[in-house]
């Protein structure tokens, strides 16, 4: 009795020296922070681009109306991470839910910070799209980081929120691959290089002015809302960290034959589907960084469209196969669509969103087949068919279905093939890039952390054992 | 062992030959689409009514500002399908929730390829609302088909998405009145011909220069954002599919008393209708279709009011009568409170909101208790009388309420009753077309594919028979 | 046999009488302000300060440019109500789920009743920042009770409507802390006091022309979007209303050591969060009212940038602590940040809300602390520390970080104490207020109509007792 009680004395003691330990040198750091930017706070007053009162003419109003239009916009992109927590939660099993949601929560916590720190920088800096981003060449960006040094502005501010949630988004993609069996700080790792180079980097080259953006065939390389840049490289890295660590334990039998691990609940997998779509409006006609450019309603209406397709497709496509109608496909059938028709939703007619939504779930379905059967990954929620294999095809779709209508942008159905080019190299530069960088991190992690969390772990559930507690402590 | 083998090659063969019997037509279908258009997509190119770029003064300023606020509250109206499903799936048995949830999912799939290809032509043909809507008469519209022939344009496009978003609101409605028995295939047949004629064709008479809208009396028939288009006809429709369906086995005894089916998650009614509410913003104030129209503040406070009213009403009401705070009926109160003034919402004052709010509880009150224990009609969620009573009563409530301070609509408040007369006859002539048209729709039905699934997989649950799988697998 | 169906005739005759006793003097009601307004039905057509149809210049498009953003953000705003529910739902036991959605729901419907008839006029009248709102001193407002009497107009409902929301949301916060233990009506009463008179004057005080936001030291007190206005009237409400009502039976053992109460389930805990982040960016960035006020973006990205380091900060902080990845704190830690942030999100650059988030989550651990275990008061969602405290922090902050680039707000950083003054001057009157009015109003409810459940029913459970239902009929 009395040692127990010495022994909490000396843990509690020890408690408020960890405390303080973490306390002080923070309030240390705040304090110099506070000094070193004192000194430049009143040249940060005068650093704007245009001060918030001036909007006087009709330049101005168009730049008020664009910052309602993108920032509203990118609040609908992160409610998508409520639809990727839905939609995780109820592709998975019980006793990994908290885990994944954890995941995917952190994701965005530690991608933000760190793409505010320098993943914006090497992004968009040289691209000219907001100001003080003037520093950066078609490799790779420097300025804008921690959106400070000058780069301090609402325009700024604008374009890092938005973009923001993208990264996000890609990092979330990855987290549905790894579930249920990948270490917590392992995931984390992944997110922080994922968020800091490997997306900005990808990124930089297609829309911070670098070098793929500016191929002299056709228009250059062209993904409007991100099938590359956000999905492809999600789902690449998912394909590379989802094959390094391996199925989970019970996927395959001996003969190599795969088992169905069925998610534990699947309205969550309908309503994840729901929110995804309602932030996908958000992702795409966001993409054009104001409602002055009119093309948004259409590209509004090409999402829902190619959404629509995928859904009714893979939906009817499954009941001639299997005789059900299978609610958990058609969700990744109107996923599949909407990835698609990312990178072509602006250059396209509506005619050719449906073409685009009813193709993505033909390869949606192949594609998990292939990565189940033959290559034997282990993707639980489907994510690098989805992300990944649709990523793709959106990049090569812009090179199909331009009509010339918007941008200029021209595809085979306007006779020329350039363009489809320029969309080729931009995928092949995406696998090499996505797959090599995703290849050396997954397999410094192995050699180092480690990729997987112990065998006796992963049977028992992650959740009690990494986070304390099961998702519902009421229900058992 | 061999014999087995065989049979899974066989199969396997035969799936092959099912894959591409699928894929061929459909690629060849596409670069049919693509010969066909090609041709056409340089006049495509010029077929804006306004260029994209070309906004250099004031009215090019208010069309971008309407159409920011167009498609926000469009995206808003599509995460009604989130409140939707989580309302229906609450108030349902867990052993039918996934077969709700699908049929609510492909209600706006479906919905929305119809709407594309032929609702919105037929509702808004004729009606000079957006580019190239030229074509048409009071009775039906026929311009418009496929957003295409000369009407691809970013107005078109604006008013389709969020025309598109009501129209799956409607199928949605009727999805819950017939829930737990109907044949999964007959409810997509019905929101098919409820997207593609019952909707458009009534629609067009209130909202796309139809006869309705013309009426000699008052300012002509006004619904200003759909009690009676939407909710009415949904609710209607719903009226007869429930009654020409039959009630759940079980629901009546042989005396012909009713019992209480309750459903299987109450937190997720009160979440559906959290973002019911939400969506419904969006709904009212979206249906100005422009924010440069200032009344829109006043139809939110107006929206949000009346919602209010008939929460509280409804849980006094209740509580005087069972001694118990019923959350369940809250929620219909609120939603009966949101439909009554979803016509009227633009037209009143905020106290006459209150009045209107707190009327459409008590209808919905007797509503709900003439048709259970009179008609003994069986509806799940109480659709029928929350949408299609309460649309009848916010129908009138603009003849009676409007005070004239919007568009001139000016009801009995202000001493003038040919307003009230307009509406009534709107009254009546929604009644006879959703339910004429709804019982020659679902006779045809019954006669040929049958409405009801049959009776061992009622009992048993929808879910497992027709989706192969039950809604939460892991909590069995 | 008979006699129980003379009982039910009579029970019949007496609920119709009942139910005509209810309707009568309603309709009667009705028509008397129908009466009543009718001969006013004019001068409201005539009390617009602008036009609808009057937009020509630049002036009427940024008015419309307003009118959209504070309208989407308020919409935004109300989605927090879906997040409460969520957050609070998955904190409590099973057996209190209901009661306090129950709760939350009729925050915002009795809130938005009583806020419409009077708060409102008490919070903003003087303040003249709508139409109408002429009539008030620096203690209290008087004008723009019911939005009537000559303040019905766009300008005024607009702002009506995201203050609403604001109230609504002070109500919630304090649902979650006294939840599982009050009485159903002494919440609601608490509700209508909370949102008609302790909200709305010391709201006055701060926003509407009131005596704090003049006080002469530095730019007078300034709250944003709210720390202090919104979410420390609700955490101090909330801590008094926890501490008079007493701890859940069984929370506290003989000895004073406290026992933990799990949630039922944590993924409502997540998903809450997020939409309490996604409705938070409207929250602080619909504050501006507007968005030709570019400073938006900056508001949202340090709303982001705050809530990130919250939960990164609060999840290795605990991590370090017990070796666990605590979800559940992390949630708490990124609303922390979030609620700091609101007082100061406009005033402070992107490091500044790095470091507030930061501190927030060391000030949200040492007040979980000193609430649970030195005060003993029971808080079941943290909403003492995480709104009260932090809503604290918030205030202070302003006058440590605010760098004098919006509206001339110094603080500390800057070289001048003055503006700090004000703010701790802010936070003194705010916890005098809340704590002195809250002490009076929970006093006089214990004497008159009782705080707490009765203790069979707490430990039953308050659904079945007070609701008729359990929240789940379907799985048990």
């Amino acid at each position: 009795m009395n040692m127990m009680h010495n022994r909490m004395k000396a843990n509690s003691i020890l408690k408020q020296i960890m405390r303080w330990y973490i306390v002080t040198p923070v309030i240390m750091c705040c304090f110099l922070l506070v000094a070193f930017h004192t000194t430049k706070a009143s040249d940060m007053v005068n650093s704007y681009s245009i001060h918030p009162s001036e909007i006087r003419d009709i330049e101005g109003v168009k730049i008020s109306i664009d910052l309602a239009w993108t920032l509203l916009c990118g609040f609908l992109v992160f409610n998508m991470q409520a639809g990727f927590a839905f939609l995780g939660a109820g592709f998975l099993q019980k006793k990994n839910t908290l885990n994944y949601l954890t995941m995917s929560f952190m994701d965005f916590c530690v991608g933000g910070l760190i793409f505010w720190a320098f993943g914006f920088a090497l992004m968009f800096g040289g691209s000219y799209l907001a100001f003080g981003l003037d520093a950066g060449n078609t490799l790779v960006g420097y300025s804008g980081f921690f959106l400070s040094f000058g780069t301090f502005d609402y325009s700024t501010s604008k374009l890092w929120l938005f973009q923001m949630m993208f990264s996000a988004a890609a990092c979330t993609i990855v987290a549905g691959a790894v579930a249920e069996r990948i270490k917590f700080n392992t995931h984390i790792i992944c997110s922080i290089v994922l968020c800091g180079i490997i997306y900005p980097v990808y990124g930089h080259w297609v829309w911070g002015g670098g070098w793929l953006a500016n191929l002299p065939f056709g228009s250059g390389m062209r993904d409007f809302a991100g099938s590359g840049v956000v999905h492809g490289i999600g789902g690449l890295i998912a394909l590379v960290a989802a094959w390094m660590i391996g199925p989970r334990f019970g996927k395959y039998n001996p003969d190599g034959t795969p088992n169905m691990f069925h998610g534990h609940n699947l309205s969550f997998v309908v309503l994840g589907t729901l929110f995804l779509l309602f932030g996908w409006f958000g992702f795409n006609a966001g993409s054009t960084l104001g409602s002055t450019d009119l093309r948004v309603s259409i590209i509004a209406a090409n999402t829902f469209l190619a959404a629509c397709t995928g859904g009714v497709a893979l939906m009817y496509i499954t009941y001639f196969d299997t005789g059900k109608f299978d609610i958990v496909m058609t969700c990744n059938g109107t996923l599949a669509g909407c990835v698609a028709i990312t990178a072509s939703g602006a250059y396209v007619p509506h005619w050719a969103a449906v073409a685009i939504g009813f193709i993505a779930v033909i390869i949606l379905r192949e594609s998990l087949h292939f990565i189940e059967i033959r290559l034997r990954i282990d993707d639980p929620v489907g994510a690098i068919s989805v992300h990944g294999a649709n990523g793709l095809w959106g990049l090569l779709s812009v090179g199909i279905f331009a009509d010339g209508s918007y941008l200029g942008v021209k595809g085979l159905i306007t006779g020329s093939g350039w363009q489809l080019l320029s969309q080729f190299i931009g995928c092949i530069v995406l696998m090499i890039w996505a797959l090599g960088i995703g290849y050396i991190l997954f397999y410094i992690l192995k050699k180092t952390i480690g990729l997987r969390v112990p065998v006796n772990e992963e049977n028992t559930g992650i959740d009690v054992y990494e986070h304390g507690i099961s998702c519902y402590p009421g229900f058992n």
